[in-house]
């Protein structure tokens, strides 16, 4: 992995007592610190603090001294729990100040719902003397940007509220101009290519050679079941510089990996697989026995998928793989549900009762009980029909039942984007 | 929300440099906070540091200044950036000593696999001057136990493995008896109720008295699509003292939410439903439009489902919800896919199809396009039928497409729920 040399660091401090849970726990971070690395920024700490005055001071500043970019998460809202404001206010030495306008705009917030006001929402007027205030378009609470110095060395702080539906915006639209005119005029680009159905070892070894010719590229490979995701980023002077950097690499890595690469625009594989159904006219229709419905439901995630799926059978009981799909008792009788011909059955079986272009069939042993030693715990087939010709695959997945039902749902999907493209 | 007055205060810090880019988090933390939750340790800080030794070094030493037990996780591999065993040495001022015995497991447990060890895999021997060694069962890296005196305070510092199936053991069987030797012998009590399918502020405002009255008892109340949980935890000299004062206030909190509660023990509401699908000996079908396989994907998630889910039909395209569930065309052009009557007739349509008790149908508009003035974004019709009487909910559902399907899934699973008790 080569660094970009240049670049200031931030760290991202989350503030609230129930992130120190087990049940709940920072996601904000993850878009806060997409948004800064398209800037240039590092993220090199992330704190997580509850709702305590002293711990938020002791906090930021530790971050104040680590870090040249702070942004606070949350402690924003109008509760006594809410105490952001003054622990930044007491670290800063700074004093905290009622702001009229702001005050007035609380008024009239409420007063347009014809809700009177909490006295507590006052606390959200409070600004920190010399911040800029942040307007919230999405809630009451404003955010704050300070610039000062810490220890002779230039930091800015941001104090976002921490409801995504109001951070992001604010970031987008409030932070990242801001930041910017504070960073060397420096642009990036980010290409993720997605690969499915090969193991992170086999792709790694395949791409190493290559990333070796690219060092200008910043490259990080990440598996997850039944896909991975290569990020490729470069910057340079120009946007047109940066996105030529990481389409040579790009073009090098498809070249290699051929029909591997399944997204180059952050696509889903179910987005891609409705792209190419489009694409020819076709319609699909599905036959579930282990999946359960996960197929279909991955398959309607998108929207728009109406104009080419056209629905299917849940097939989990024999009977209905009869009843709603066709498949002769006979059939699995001999061969049991779990086989190559049952699969083929089912997907000719939706196809034909569907009047679809193409059937897709997915049967298999999700586990943990269930296995025997013919047909252990893991074993799936996948069917992909358009009347004429059938294709069969064989799969033994490891790990547990939801993450065999994936694996089965990722590989019948690739089956369906291999024939279409 | 009462404290617990007593308890040590611990902060978790999570090593990796991936832990800092947009694409992957710390989720560990969940799992540790909530066994040293069970202990009455509570988690004051929580510090996500990349793979550098100054920075590890920097978190360790703000996590001594701040908290009595401090747990790292991850940096304990065999490469170059895991970095770890040395900068806790270097923060502690204590050697790094290479264990004879560790090298020597080292090469067996490479030797049995038929592997050349690579040099570097050494450096996993490494053990700070006075530091236990915690045993790995699942990997290689060996986990370090340091008791110690910072500016003139006892510190308890654990150092374990980033992979969860080498931490989590690693946790409970290594680290969870030497922290209840270091701790008052008190003993926790946490029970969950789940509710589903009312507003969190509603719920607050019904719970609230009750809560009242057991102070003694500390509660949280966490939302989420279409579900509400109520936290209940207790602490006493013996376990069971904990669990009666938790069993007081569980037991009047159910009194006053009377069937809304539909778990006690942490069961899923897929779970709930098949219990008492079992329980009365029935089997059910699903025929789902708007919902696209979700529901199908939600009852089969529960390993034994196929003793009462006998499958159904994804009825897409109107064709099918006439040819796989026998909805009259005229009923369709009349009333139109999303309506009552439409939902009925999937209902006891998919019923007699597949021969099961119940039938169980969602139509609705998922969104984010199709929706009308008539039949808006949201609008969802849920029935459920046994042959006999047909129940039917109408409900407009707030959201997006993801979350208007599972809010739409959880409600047809909770119209079972509530037949069947």
């Amino acid at each position: 992995m080569s660094h970009d040399a240049q670049g200031k660091q931030a760290e991202i401090i989350a503030i609230g007592s129930e992130l120190l849970t087990p049940y709940r726990q920072d996601t904000n971070s993850l878009f806060v610190t997409e948004q800064l690395n398209r800037l240039g920024v590092d993220v090199v700490f992330k704190t997580v603090v509850g709702d305590s005055l002293e711990h938020i001071a002791a906090a930021t500043r530790t971050a104040l001294a680590r870090a040249e970019i702070v942004i606070l998460m949350g402690g924003l809202g109008p509760t006594e729990d809410d105490r952001t404001r003054e622990a930044v206010a007491a670290v800063l030495g700074r004093e905290l100040k009622r702001d009229p306008a702001i005050t007035a705009e609380l008024y009239a917030r409420f007063a347009s719902r014809r809700i009177k006001m909490p006295e507590n929402n006052k606390r959200q007027a409070d600004v920190i003397a010399g911040a800029a205030t942040l307007p919230n378009h999405h809630g009451t609470a404003p955010g704050q940007w300070v610039e000062c110095s810490w220890e002779g060395a230039e930091r800015i702080l941001a104090l976002l509220p921490g409801p995504p539906n109001e951070l992001n915006p604010m970031l987008l639209e409030e932070c990242v101009p801001r930041l910017k005119s504070h960073l060397p005029s420096i642009h990036f680009f980010t290409r993720v290519l997605k690969i499915a159905m090969v193991p992170e070892s086999q792709l790694d070894a395949r791409v190493a050679p290559i990333y070796a010719r690219h060092a200008n590229v910043r490259t990080t490979i990440l598996a997850a079941a039944g896909e991975c995701q290569l990020h490729l980023r470069a910057c340079a002077a120009s946007p047109e510089a940066a996105q030529s950097q990481v389409d040579d690499l790009a073009e090098e890595l498809e070249d290699e990996l051929e029909d591997l690469v399944y997204s180059r625009e952050g696509e889903t594989l179910e987005q891609i697989v409705g792209y190419y159904l489009q694409m020819r006219g076709a319609t699909i229709a599905v036959a579930e026995s282990c999946t359960g419905g996960l197929l279909g439901q991955r398959l309607t995630s998108v929207s728009g998928s109406s104009r080419y799926f056209l629905g299917g059978a849940i097939v989990y009981a024999n009977d209905l793989k009869t009843s709603m799909t066709d498949v002769p008792p006979l059939l699995l009788a001999e061969h049991g549900a779990v086989s190559r011909e049952v699969a083929a059955a089912l997907a000719e079986g939706v196809r034909r009762r569907a009047k679809s272009t193409l059937g897709l069939a997915v049967t298999g042993v999700a586990g943990p009980t269930g296995g025997s030693e013919d047909k252990p715990v893991g074993l799936v087939y996948h069917a992909l029909t358009d009347g004429g010709k059938t294709e069969i695959v064989e799969r033994l997945f490891p790990g547990t039942r939801d993450g065999i039902r994936w694996w089965a749902s990722q590989q019948a999907l690739d089956l369906v984007r291999r024939k279409l493209m």
